[in-house]
């Protein structure tokens, strides 16, 4: 016999904090920015393009952490797990969770390095260039984690970007076993194309023994299965884990679970602006129906509502601005 | 002439964190809390409820915050002027304020008093008990003020609650009068009741000569007339000043400007949970859409919304959770 969960939802993933701001196409030129690209960099780098950067806005980041802020907007009960330092940007991070609702009592690093920070500028094209450095947030490892937490939490939500360390690798396998054993459910997202092939066995052994439900997009499924066309991923995934929520961009999402295959329309939005956290967001909306026991239809809608409501506007934060409001009454 | 300016709106307040904890009645007795009320408290005092707090959200916050956040969620181009320490919460603040889109360039004091904290606890009838630190809010003074920012924006927007200190009531005459001779306009909220009460003689003669716009509720107007009845107060403040909008609550609000009266309807919501900050929001949407040239009807509906959207869910952030997102697209 279970007790009843504390916690909707726990996220464990890779912590970092937003910084973003805008600036002309000469200032990629100058530092040597990959524009559109996601590159990981190192502490050198980021002093560099950090005190570069113009106005910035900082704000809590990092995939999971995005999809425990949706749960929380949705009225869910959301924790989350990460590795800060007990620096200012640390500070930063802690508060933002703790005023968007999200439960993060993660002890902070007392040494090494920074906390980790995405740094992103946005060109006057609506380009995003993304600039990586882990720092803190990639030292997770077992003895962080609060398994208290993730034996009170109905599902425990993982990142695949855990598996590039093996320390945050070892920390996964601990936390899912203890989900598991407290009779919890563990949640995977496959986290980008790259990351399932750089551990695609680990991956393939886990969506056939060690999730219960799998998230992942057209790309990231097509990959793990080394095939071309998505209906083929469809085919080798149904039947392995007990529910896997594909997601096809603007054609909407599908639901494998057992048999049954749920089709998932996209919710319109009126304008595109950025796609960052689309599927986080969609993840959040899907976990947080999940864990009210609504059907799969009602949790696919509700990734797809949470989805529009964070591509709609600049940044990774689920919600509507007043503007995004107005154009809702207005329509 | 004038340059097109920066901004559309630039706020000077008492800079302060929210800071929120859900507690029972016992802490209220413990702590000697005068439920339901905002008090001010000293820094001891302060220290003793904030190490007793439980899980606490902390998020930037204070009246004139409040409206500029509001400002920039629609899309305006917002500024902010006011003084916080170089401590942690100081750094909460900025940060928050640049991550919700607000231009906060104030230096931070190196000295003095902490960041001004307002301590929220709320008890399980709902009810907001707030105890009010100002701190290094209070300590703002005329050397504190950018000028440039404040003749760089249509609108300056001042806190009443500035008239509480002689240093802050002189940055506000010198903000006042940048904004004058810039050729700019400047607005005035009243505050609170009480606060009308120590400086009728102050706003009275403002509301003669000093300012364009004139922010009230029920309560101010008719304290600062001393007359019982709304529609009495309506027809001494007619003709004074160029705009004057006085919110009724629950009852709507209604825009005085010369012999014009708009009378405006409140934007309905599901159930209001906290009605903090819903005059600071009617002011951000009837700001926006005043420095965007639109019709006083339509400002006053702009800030009917944006009362709206904060009453409805706990705390003073504008905006619709994904929650009250779903309930909008069901209904």
């Amino acid at each position: 016999m279970t007790t009843r969960p504390t916690y909707d939802v726990v996220g464990i993933g890779n912590a970092l904090v937003d910084v973003l701001s805008h600036e002309d196409h000469a200032f990629i030129d100058a530092h040597d920015l990959t524009k559109g690209a996601m590159v990981l960099i190192d502490d050198d780098r980021v002093d560099e393009i950090y005190s570069a950067m113009g106005h910035r806005t900082e704000m809590s980041g990092g995939s999971a952490a995005n999809t425990l802020v949706g749960v929380a907007s949705f009225g869910g009960r959301a924790a989350y797990i990460g590795r800060v330092r007990d620096d200012e940007l640390g500070a930063v991070f802690a508060h933002d969770m703790a005023s968007l609702g999200v439960d993060f009592d993660s002890p902070r690093a007392g040494e090494g390095p920074a906390t980790g920070q995405c740094l992103i500028v946005v060109t006057p094209d609506a380009q995003r260039t993304m600039n990586t450095y882990l720092g803190a947030s990639s030292q997770l490892g077992p003895d962080h984690l609060d398994l208290d937490v993730v034996r009170d939490a109905k599902v425990t939500f993982l990142e695949g970007y855990l598996f590039d360390r093996d320390e945050a690798k070892a920390a996964y396998r601990v936390a899912a076993e203890a989900a598991h054993e407290a009779g919890r459910e563990v949640a995977l997202t496959l986290s980008d194309g790259f990351c399932v092939e750089r551990h695609r066995d680990d991956f393939l052994a886990l969506v056939d023994g060690g999730v219960d439900i799998l998230f992942a997009n057209t790309d990231e499924i097509t990959r793990l299965y080394e095939v071309d066309d998505f209906e083929d991923a469809v085919a080798k995934v149904r039947g392995r884990c007990k529910i896997a929520c594909l997601t096809k961009g603007r054609h909407g999402s599908v639901i494998i679970a057992g048999d049954a295959t749920h089709e998932i329309t996209v919710h319109q939005v009126p304008r595109v602006v950025d796609t960052t956290a689309a599927g986080d967001l969609y993840a959040a909306g899907f976990l947080y129906g999940y864990t009210q026991d609504m059907s799969l239809d009602q949790c696919g809608r509700l990734g797809s509502i949470a989805a529009a409501a964070v591509i709609g506007h600049t940044g990774a934060r689920p919600g509507l601005s007043l503007a995004q409001l107005v154009h809702l009454l207005d329509t």
